[in-house]
């Protein structure tokens, strides 16, 4: 990604109309979590960033374009807070583990009101065809590419045992982290992040190589 | 449940008016999951069901009160599907197994046109309070219940390790199966239903007494 197309909500220093289009998308972001993503409509996120329609239309021409941009912004926001850093781990296994704690971490704070935006939005445009659900289904893929991945690489480093169904480890990983969003959102508590926590890593403990070359010390386990 | 309030989709002889009002409600929880909860207004199921507004205001007063008994539509059928079925099992650990199949069957053949309808509508209102939200939040709290009470009492029948904490595992089991739900919607594969299935039934072996009484014969795992 590059940097200076960024969405981090952080202040920096940009052209005005810059400024004003990533404020736009910020708060289309985030209303797309509590409102919904078809409830995006240009008239109200004219509303709620205090535009006047007609003043958004220069920046949107259309619903969809609003949308769809929304969700580029929220993925460009997912990368710097959750497989950007991740990216920088020593080893596969390190690199999986980071991809769990960072996501873990972008509900924690609270990053959208509305608990993760692309579980959000996907819940809402799994039935409904068109470029939003297609680009919503593409950023899922990749995501759980990059944890299949990262657990393919670690079996290759012997941080995992090269038994283990890759791909099934993933759906027990992503399981873990969508209902820690799901029951985080109702619940507004700790515990089903600690839950996921705890389930992840006892699995990672289980998925442990069963043969370990006697030459390389053993981690600690459920680390 | 009283069985004559049932909202089975099957053929049953009953008054034209109660007919009429259950093949609404049929409608209504097949709509919510595909446009939502919140789309589930008076006009747009008039239009669904082919009656004018006026005669669908007769048999709900508001979009709540529209909502509120979809809702509950959807939990008598939930109840004939999964968890009646479920309650006639001969031990704690088949009644848990058989709260999982039934589950997955009712994904599986598609009750709802967008998945389950409770993840469906509890995504959509998790972050609008109100008596919608509560009614489904409830829900939820109830299936969970249910879960973990069958762990609870396999761990007195001595079918899963008395060690093992329920809530834990009942969320390990919740997780894989709104993954199965999640992924179905937009798969429409059996993949994610299988993977479901394994993650859980590997999770239960891993579950099962560690010291278990020798004058009692040790069950197949992963049945």
């Amino acid at each position: 990604m590059n940097r200076d197309e960024s969405t981090q909500f952080e202040p920096r220093r940009r052209s005005d109309g810059a400024q004003s289009h990533r404020a736009i998308l910020e708060e289309a972001t985030r209303l797309a979590t509590v409102e919904g993503i078809e409830g995006l409509s240009l008239a109200r996120l004219a509303d709620a960033v205090g535009m006047s329609k007609s003043g958004l239309f220069a920046h949107f021409k259309s619903k969809e374009e609003l949308q769809l941009a929304t969700v580029e912004a929220a993925s460009a926001l997912f990368a710097v807070q959750v497989t950007e850093p991740a990216s920088q781990a020593a080893s596969a296994l390190e690199r999986l583990r980071s991809l769990v704690d960072r996501y873990l971490e972008y509900l924690e704070v609270e990053t959208f009101p509305g608990g993760c935006f692309f579980a959000s939005a996907l819940a809402e445009m799994d039935t409904q065809p068109g470029p939003v659900r297609d680009r919503l289904v593409a950023f899922l893929g990749d995501w759980l590419g990059q944890i299949e991945t990262a657990v393919r690489n670690a079996q290759a480093e012997n941080g995992i045992d090269p038994e283990e169904d890759a791909a099934q480890l993933t759906f027990e990983i992503e399981a873990a982290l969508l209902l820690a969003n799901a029951q985080y959102i109702v619940m507004r508590t700790q515990e089903p992040i600690e839950r996921a926590r705890r389930a992840i890593s006892r699995r990672l403990a289980s998925a442990a190589p069963r043969r370990r070359p006697r030459s390389e010390p053993a981690r600690p386990r459920g680390k």
